[in-house]
């Protein structure tokens, strides 16, 4: 995006280094992380809960019950922020202030629209499954009419985003070199454990090999 | 907390039994956690970002730059909602319809408050290093006087808070249990992998134990 087009609200101020305007960057966030904070008003005083989302091309797409506070909010079109935040590694210094973390986050901000399409939203509950588990929405049941007609779906354009990214060692000024303690990073990565199969399901079922070293995080760590 | 207690915005209304109004419970998540999202308004819009944080007895701390948008409107003492997600497991059911995760959240209402006092200041930089490895702070320089009062300490009473916690096997109607699919819990933690020494540091200072098979998460399923 050029420089002149990004909105005030986006650009990252504090370490503008850090900010990035890019949507390669920004998708590649947003496709990773498996939690958004989605922050709207209600009476005038900020609220912020978590939520599941997918991208679809330009637009985050949230769902949930049309009888929660947030959708039914969201689903008349208000302004919201959504932030999602990716830790890669904690920065450990040789000074407690200088103690900081490695991550991805990005931020949008925009007005919610109720998405009442039902191919909209049956392609908003696949995207759903296969961003957690690549390919798994051809293997379970699709979702019903009646079933999509009871969830409430909202998207949020990705006009108005920014992602800020932060990477590399510790930046210790060179009075703290001989501080004798270890410095350096500790990369951080969401990973699957043993896969628990559901009680009541046959034991001849076997694990899908997705399952197996499942990772979350990128992981990418300087 | 007694039930009459829960101020209004704090209940959680959707799937009630998910809800947790108990310190113990909040404390736990909170201690866990490693960012959290804050809500804030601005011209009256919604603003969510993330930050680091830690929990001292009954408030959360938060501390930044006193340069940036964020920390200068939270020193003024404005309503502030303060997030924060543990994401524990996938949870993979039948249909498409019905999968969702195990998690474990916080939410806090208040107004934030700046600190002032470099007693106060200097304990949150100590325990904020110590909620990411124990023990650290005592291995580090401590922070001195200036660079404390270069830093913007606020902090959040949690007098309003609730936790969130689902957990458990999918819930998948009996209509559903000859899909032939795999169905069941990933339980997911966020793990330490090999720790990046700081390319500036002599290479005879070894790798803290604390910092060899670091586990985030409590990682707890079923």
């Amino acid at each position: 995006m050029e420089e002149e087009k990004i909105s005030e609200r986006v650009r990252v101020r504090r370490h503008p280094e850090r900010g990035h305007y890019d949507r390669g960057v920004i998708d590649a966030i947003l496709d990773e992380g498996l939690v958004c904070s989605v922050a709207f008003t209600r009476d005038g005083l900020p609220c912020v809960l978590p939520s599941n989302y997918v991208r679809i091309g330009d637009h985050l797409y949230l769902h949930g019950g049309p009888e929660s506070t947030m959708f039914r909010t969201l689903a008349q079109g208000v302004p919201v922020c959504v932030c999602v935040t990716l830790v890669d590694g904690l920065v450990l210094s040789r000074s407690a202030a200088n103690h900081s973390m490695n991550y991805r986050s990005v931020v949008v901000y925009g007005e919610s629209e109720e998405v009442t399409d039902l191919q909209e939203k049956r392609a908003t509950l696949t995207a759903l499954v296969d961003q957690i588990v690549p390919g798994r929405s051809r293997e379970v049941r699709p979702p019903e009419d009646r079933s999509l007609e009871r969830t409430c779906v909202v998207r949020v354009p990705l006009r108005e985003s920014s992602a800020k990214v932060h990477s590399g060692p510790p930046g210790d000024p060179q009075e703290d070199a001989d501080v004798p303690v270890w410095a350096g990073v500790l990369p951080l990565a969401l990973l699957g454990e043993e896969p628990v199969p559901d009680p009541d399901m046959p034991p001849i079922v076997p694990v899908p090999p997705t399952l197996r070293h499942y990772r979350r995080s990128a992981g990418r760590q300087g």
